[in-house]
């Protein structure tokens, strides 16, 4: 029925590509696109055999817009699933803006180089007018407003799971069990066990600015900013059991709060193990998190690149992940003049991801709901001109095809988040 | 009265030597000889004015033994004190000999690259044959017995604290205490706290070997192997308080065994603090201990030598480590027919050091016993012919030497060591 061209090829496109190709009945064309294109041909030859779904590869440099506008023209999807780097997120957009195509995301744009002067100014003066620190925002891409808007096209951001599934969740709830939503966590819960003393599931510099960052979160209409790691709180989560959390600044904070009328406080919290805080602690005391280069022997090396040169290779987590995923909302509010609050989540088991994609969840929770937000641009059911997040359309078609897709979720009522 | 001539100008032999200056009636001339002649000469000017002691300075490469030895000819002094590295014990022995003078040192013989294979081979050697793992041990220096026998000469090893102090404590134990001592716990507590989450008070290569290595103690005539850090006990040491402290091997436990007649088990404990211990672990784990080089952006980096580089200066640590050091020995045994337990210790306070001599406790618990041992091997009460340890002699004139210059001991009957 429709064509979907996807730019990237790394670990969340593979899980978005198989999942794509799973839907053959909606995507019948797919090009795979990236920097790389020996990557995109092993994951065509790898898919192929296994679906109907026509595929296709083209090597491209997504920061180079001429070039991408005449893939996109060339190729003429209904939409571009953009699944590469962050980074890449302005320059994706404007070359479907040129090229007249829809556009979906799973993550907010950032500079290549955060210590870019230009990104850095803006990013200051943006703190600054909120007030606290928003490691991550939508500032970026919500400036593209008008012009998705007058090019009559969709752009719909953050379609992963939190951001993605998260708000889907809110919109859920607000449609069916709420007359008044007043309160919304949101609970990342990664109950996995990798079998090493310590890793991380992804670049440690990106680990160490999530738990050094402030935390904030959003009450009675505005910003409150805590210390890092200041707020704490347990939750049982089923199939995964009794975690610490811990409150962090996250992006859909600040869509859920224009976009849900009369919520009073929105906060986000993710699990963090013991073990893991005592080593990044360790690690921070001796400076081995640090990210200005020291001259050694003669030579300059920064910090946490030499630690991360010792670290086992995120990659390499995959096959050895066990345990599950548990990632939700705590909901509060008013139903028919009565408090009410449900938690709505989904659990995700790591092997089980592996076994089917060759992933772990923390790869699939965030494909498969990138392949069901383009699966509803494409197909029409989520289309308005301009920049949407995923809390801005009817739930129910995304709810359906989470049951359908790999994302089974449940609700339950009265949840207890312990202090 | 007689001449000195003192090898090596680091933090212990700085305290050495201020306190041989401080003893000018015995120590008449002394000649500071060290590789880098500036500190020497920087270490002459800053005690010149101060003493009475005639003080001269050499450059010398202690493991140049032709030249060590003219050196030792031309100066003509009673003694030879080496505060140098241990790897230039033997060399600075075969000077000793070759010029005809005694030889006094605080730290056993260790090759300077310990994986060196005719080090390595006889250290495996002797570890086979003892059973366990004899990290520090006099074996090399002991095999010097009958050419210092031979000579007429004294060659007093380890005449530090531990060795040194706590093998004298031993001896005065057995002649003032006991008729038999049935057991030694020798105590190790460093109490004092230089304000950083983590650093080490010496190379941090050395510190990893203590606390990775497995345990070994002496019991009913032979020697018991451990898991590194296995063995556990508090001790409520005087004015430092309740300190954890973990069984680790020390080299005069092997001189006791031979020395103190019917003793049945002599044990070595060390404290650590907790957050110390947490930090090892957490470096451990992330690999960054590791001796061996890693390729790192075509660069060869040895892990443990990038730490060190981040930590900072142990010299650094001297005027802002605050607290105090507990060093000593718990006996039990029988006197009179009748059990009894004793613990002889001395106490030593790191500002009152700094203030003094310009190094914490550390360099002054180990540099006063030298300057004390090189006194009674100069002034003739404690020479004999041949190789010794501390408890070889007459502890009497050494225990006054203490409470006389600077490490006063107590003795407390009934002891607690807690499981």
């Amino acid at each position: 029925m429709s064509k979907l061209l996807v730019i990237g090829c790394g670990g969340v496109a593979q899980v978005a590509i198989t999942k794509c190709c799973q839907n053959s009945a909606v995507f019948t064309e797919l090009c795979i696109a990236s920097r790389t294109l020996s990557k995109c041909d092993a994951l065509k030859s790898a898919l192929e055999g296994t679906t109907q779904t026509k595929i296709t590869t083209a090597q491209i440099d997504a920061m180079d817009v001429p070039a991408l506008t005449a893939l996109i023209k060339d190729y003429n999807p209904v939409a571009v699933l953009n699944v590469a780097l962050p980074y890449q997120d302005l320059a994706i957009m404007d070359a479907c803006l040129a090229a007249g195509v829809h556009y979906i995301d799973t993550a907010n744009y950032e500079a290549e180089d955060t210590q870019d002067p230009t990104f850095k100014a803006a990013y200051d003066k943006r703190c600054a007018e909120l007030g606290f620190t928003a490691l991550f925002d939508y500032s970026w891409q919500w400036a593209y407003q008008e012009k998705f808007k007058e090019a009559g096209l969709t752009a719909l951001l953050g379609s992963g799971f939190d951001p993605g599934v998260t708000s889907v969740f809110a919109a859920y709830a607000q449609k069916h069990y709420f007359d008044e939503i007043h309160t919304i966590d949101i609970l990342d819960c990664n109950g996995g066990d990798h079998g090493y003393p310590f890793a991380t599931n992804f670049n440690p510099e990106i680990n160490l600015r999530e738990v050094s960052a402030p935390g904030s979160y959003w009450e009675n209409g505005k910003w409150v900013e805590t210390h890092p790691m200041a707020i704490h709180r347990t939750y049982d989560f089923d199939q995964v059991g009794t975690k610490d959390m811990y409150l962090l600044h996250h992006e859909e904070i600040e869509s859920l709060a224009k976009n849900i009328p009369n919520v009073k406080r929105i906060r986000f919290f993710m699990t963090f193990g013991q073990s893991y805080l005592t080593h990044m602690q360790c690690l921070e005391n001796v400076g081995l998190l640090g990210t200005e280069a020291i001259d050694f022997e003669g030579q300059s090396i920064v910090p946490i690149q030499f630690l991360k040169a010792l670290l086992p290779d995120p990659a390499s987590l995959g096959p050895r992940t066990v345990g599950k995923t548990n990632i939700g909302c705590i909901f509060t509010g008013l139903k028919d003049g009565k408090e009410r609050s449900i938690y709505i989540y989904n659990v995700c088991d790591h092997q089980e991801c592996y076994r089917e994609v060759g992933s772990q969840a923390i790869s699939y929770t965030t494909g498969v709901p990138a392949m069901i937000g383009a699966m509803l641009v494409s197909d029409g059911r989520w289309q308005d001109a301009g920049v949407f997040t995923t809390e801005q359309f009817d739930p129910d078609p995304f709810m359906e095809g989470l049951n359908a897709w790999g994302l089974p979720w449940t609700v339950v009522e009265n949840p207890t988040l312990v202090d």
